[in-house]
């Protein structure tokens, strides 16, 4: 595995490489989980070449978000990379990625206003705006990101159809520890009773998912007992916990495609994000346990 | 040379094409002119393959600007670029580069609130965004733009360069009539006096530039007594008539390197902008001819 830092080189590198490789790739901010080794392993399988980006993207955090306090562990992290198969590990500094002030940035139209948007302004035109500048860097025929951060992966849907970057997403399956709880680089933020809480996340999706496989529509009676319900039982906040369509996330009006029901909770240190992604006309003519699985 | 229509057809002729040949692009938005054929000149020589598109794009006009009027003229087009050796001729209907609300567009954060911008906020946004998306359409090598439009130029380059776009970009020398007026789509526009008028646009930049190298570096007093000068011999209304570093767009201070001087004048039904841009070192110590001819 080779370590890169700068731009140039890893452009010189791609560009020469996608003549005859193809290139799968996995950006991440780093601290990687068994979650990013889901995302390496599909994309090691499916790529001659696999790159895995580590950048804690500034552009991405709001003045009052947790930036400094992200956690990070270099040494660990080229371990997993190297374990996995990468074999280009590009690591640059803040200051190669913004040696000044961006001179053009991406905003999000769509699909950015509800869910982690509503809360974070501006996080999806970062994490857009990084892509971007990634994408032309490592020249990626295959893209990697985790349906945890479902939203993502739906602003990422609309940045390569919009911009008709030449790349296929791949969206990979959570994973998830043995009460439920999604993977998440921030799950070590937790106190131990933080910790003993957070399955609960996972329990609340499924519940709301049962309501809607029962034929409940009321999207507001579900989504209110349910919030009150985890701030019962857990310290947490809730920030949000929504049914939409996927991947418009758009209000259903029609109930039929694909749903997801996502959630967010503030803990003392940190602000776990959920979501269950399913197929309703599948779960009702019950032919989509493989769709929905979420384990 | 081939008629290509669809943004699909395009780019799986472009990404396999590009295996093998260099590939040089001219976006414009039609009506061709002889400053266009200079930069299709300029492509054909230094390229492989040279590609043409062709397309008004609405994302770069204001709600009361010229898009309804702006001139066409596919036949005619469709004939220079055969004569200019054009290999494929790419002319999307507005459907087919927008067939929704875009998802995702470009936001320019430097060089697009002085000059053009000042007066037609979002229009950079709009010309960042189509050719983000036809950059990755057409995977080009290099991009040839005219100086004409130099702050399009400047934000052109912001975007290549922030972005990291494989491409290297190419301004080529405003065209211009024997009086002067700069070759432009909208010089049709202009009823036969303000035709006759207009040569003074020019000589206006030439009389500041003049002073810029006798060592008046009052801007103001220069900017000043020539606005009033091209109102009252003109029946135009000058929108701006500035001068700044090039490609920084910023007020000089230290009075070195590339300066701009930037002039935009409303007659009737057309708003004409030109400019000349020089090396302020190599004029004051008399070697910068090539450099400071724009003819």
């Amino acid at each position: 595995m080779k370590i890169i830092t700068t731009k140039a080189e890893l452009q010189e590198l791609t560009l020469s490489l996608k003549q005859q490789k193809t290139i799968g790739f996995v950006p991440t901010m780093g601290y990687l989980h068994e979650g990013h080794r889901a995302l390496l392993k599909e994309a090691r399988k499916e790529n001659d070449i696999l790159i895995l980006s580590v950048f804690v993207n500034p552009l991405q955090f709001g003045p009052n978000e947790d930036l400094e306090s992200y956690p990070r562990d270099i040494e660990q992290d080229k371990l997993t990379a190297k374990n996995e198969g990468v074999d280009y590990l590009f690591m640059p500094s803040t200051e190669e990625m913004y040696p000044s002030t961006p001179s053009v940035t991406v905003h999000v139209q769509k699909r950015a206003d509800v869910l982690c948007g509503r809360t974070r302004p501006g996080h999806f035109d970062g994490v857009a705006t990084v892509l971007t500048k990634l994408f032309h860097l490592v020249q990626p025929d295959n893209v990697y990101f985790g349906k945890k951060d479902a939203q993502q992966v739906a602003v990422v849907d609309g940045l390569i159809k919009d911009f008709h970057f030449p790349i296929t997403l791949h969206a990979v399956q959570t994973v998830r520890e043995e009460d439920g709880l999604a993977k998440s680089s921030r799950n070590v933020k937790l106190s131990p009773e933080e910790r003993q809480e957070a399955g609960i996340l996972y329990q609340t999706l499924s519940m709301a998912r049962e309501e809607l496989i029962k034929g409940n529509h009321d999207i507001r009676a579900i989504t209110d007992s349910l919030r009150k319900r985890l701030e019962t039982i857990t310290s947490g906040k809730v920030d949000y916990l929504e049914i939409l369509t996927y991947p418009e996330l758009q209000e259903p009006i029609h109930w039929e495609g694909t749903l997801i029901i996502a959630v967010a909770v503030r803990f003392t240190n940190a602000r776990l994000i959920d979501n269950i992604i399913f197929d309703l006309h599948e779960m009702v003519i019950g032919k989509g346990a493989s769709t929905c699985s979420e384990q």
